[in-house]
């Protein structure tokens, strides 16, 4: 049961965001230019550095929802997933996605541990510093909503087969105005 | 010096919105709701919940612009924002606002450090489910603010002065919009 009384059933941040309306608009308008917009990461890119961030941060919800996104645009299942937040340095991966997530990761732990280094090696891999710029702050973005969401103790269906059949749907529509829907 | 080259000389989030003009629209719009909206929480206490997050987070640039916000808005100077900072308990605060600033220190370590005994407290203070939903939210959207600033190494002044100077401009101006000023 969520810390307050949310007034709907909506899981994770669906169900914060028709108890503040006023917070959708900013939040899906972030969410959906970090995630979809135009950009030299693929979306599927994109997905697993927010999954991975949302793993490290121990939020369900988050890690789920966008893990399937993830799955649905690399055209991996949940359990390659599962592994590339295991460990991603073991994945098959390219390099320079190895590089993005290691930011991110630093991240996670606060902005002042991502080093030089970080930066300089996602460069060699051949990141871009526009790439390594969105990598910094969909990592960010992600210790937001994952806070959100598990600092109202927002409840999260525990079947993941839930978020993979959702994935595909979402991909079409999107996360501009998803609790209208 | 930033990790990457942002082509621009401005401080801390305004020299990224500048390099990156796409974000600023969403998080310029979540930071003006949240911050000055309508709110039974004033402005100078949302903005010190965003200080004191800021400052467990160690940036230094939030710090001190949401610092010079709230002690604008508070009528005290930075020495008792800092005294805030360093121990709220032993401050000259309403027991309502230390309970959401205790709140607001567990989200900045993961949004399921929040206990049900905190939010109990909270109400117990006086505070309603809005109030403690906009604590969660500011606590963890400064999550987020310090680690896009840090986490691409921007420069803030470091002369304190340059922020309490700005603050008054920026009651009047807001959020929104701020980099094309």
């Amino acid at each position: 049961m969520a810390h307050i009384e949310l007034n709907n059933d909506l899981p994770g941040i669906r169900g914060l965001m028709f108890y503040r309306p006023e917070t959708e608009a900013p939040l899906n308008a972030l969410a959906e230019f970090l995630l979809r917009g135009d950009n030299t990461l693929s979306r599927g890119e994109r997905e697993l550095i927010g999954t991975y961030v949302s793993y490290l941060n121990d939020c369900f919800f988050c890690q789920n929802v966008h893990g399937a996104a993830a799955g649905h645009y690399l055209d991996c299942n949940m359990e390659q997933i599962d592994a590339i937040k295991a460990d991603f340095t073991s994945a098959s991966l390219p390099p320079k996605m190895k590089a993005l997530l290691a930011i991110a990761a630093s991240v996670q732990k606060g902005g002042k541990y991502v080093t030089p280094e970080q930066v300089d090696e996602a460069r060699q891999e051949g990141a871009t510093d526009k790439e390594i710029h969105d990598t910094v702050l969909i990592a960010a973005s992600f210790c937001m909503f994952n806070r959100y969401v598990d600092g109202l103790g927002t409840w999260a269906p525990q079947d993941r087969s839930f978020y993979i059949n959702r994935a595909p749907q979402r991909a079409i529509e999107g996360y501009a105005g998803s609790i209208l829907k």
